[in-house]
């Protein structure tokens, strides 16, 4: 039995916890806190840096969100997530890896702000919408005429952008500008596997509060 | 004709670099200064990020070192550097991931010290010595009785790991009673293509001098 240690606000569970439902597998969720829970030996045992989300399928555990979607993707074939062509292949790689790298540490500033840590620093914040309008356009012309990175099937590039990108415009930072990203964001958000793991209002406020006395306590 | 665009002291153009070799493919290699040659409209075009490495091959561009090993494994498949086995290919793609999000952040204190900048502030040192031995614990588990991750071929996990795992002795941290990553390490540096990418110590004094003066010029 699949079980997925996950936190259902966190970007990096979401995805994996979308793979699982575009998949159609049967699993268990089961939820951290983060109040203390992830330093459980058991849980140690399983994610070693105490990180979500961590995957245990029968006797092997798997922890990095990125490392997560490939295994479910070779031991899992059916309601296949990764084109076979190099090239279509390749740019679903790129995809996943500059979501990572580029766009999610240029979100973070706003995502702070939205959380009620504050404003960005103006040069970080400039910094990022710079960094946003190259994203942007970069996924605009890697998407073509495609409806989904790399060809006509949902990829695990659509997984690990289509969580952090459909956010941006709740931070402020328009997308409608570029067409086709937008386009491809109403068509992910359509789908029942983002519509049953998109995070409630309710827990946005729940998340913030515990941020909020967070900071209140380091003061 | 396949194009690297690189940087020979950067951990991530080397892994590029590696797998080309172990691929027995034909390559040109093109050296960035990076003293502000990375900001050419012909570069970016090909690196909107105006980051190494970046990979042409004929009409293609790809950015990103772990989406250009995974698309040469698709591309070229002969001397294959990912297992096909499920629990193997997830052992390789967990090494990839926690040697790129865990490990390098905690290497990078040390290598600032190394190229002359200053001793790191001691509680993160002492956080980056405490991550080192869950990653080593780990590494050397999932080694087992293998001769690489995942088997007994040499990886994409290797390539990844084996960049960055041989520098830790250099920079003070000692390897030697993880027995399977020692021997792993050993292994790895005895390999042709290990040896025809070794920085040199003339390019590792080049690049502290250049650093420093960086630094002083920020001052």
């Amino acid at each position: 039995m699949l079980k997925l240690y996950h936190q259902p606000l966190s970007p990096n569970s979401r995805r994996v916890w979308i793979a699982l439902l575009e998949k159609e597998l049967t699993f268990e969720l089961i939820a951290l806190k983060l109040d203390g829970d992830q330093f459980t030996p058991e849980f140690m045992a399983i994610s070693p840096f105490h990180h979500i989300p961590a995957l245990v399928d029968d006797d092997f555990s798997i922890v990095e969100s990125q490392a997560i979607l490939d295994y479910l993707e070779a031991k899992y074939p059916e309601h296949a997530l990764q084109p076979k062509d190099p090239k279509s292949l390749g740019i679903v790689q790129m995809v996943r890896m500059v979501t990572i790298n580029e766009l999610s540490p240029a979100m973070s500033p706003f995502v702070g702000q939205m959380m009620g840590m504050g404003a960005p620093d103006p040069e970080k914040a400039e910094q990022s919408k710079q960094k946003f309008a190259i994203i942007l356009q970069l996924f605009d012309r890697l998407l073509g005429d495609n409806a989904f990175f790399g060809g006509e099937q949902v990829s695990l590039a659509d997984i690990t952008a289509g969580v952090s990108i459909p956010w941006l415009p709740k931070l402020g930072i328009p997308i409608d500008s570029y067409t086709r990203v937008q386009a491809w964001c109403d068509r992910l958000q359509s789908r029942p596997a983002w519509q049953a793991t998109q995070p409630t209002p309710e827990m946005l406020a729940q998340l913030k509060a515990m941020m909020q006395a967070r900071m209140a306590k380091a003061q």
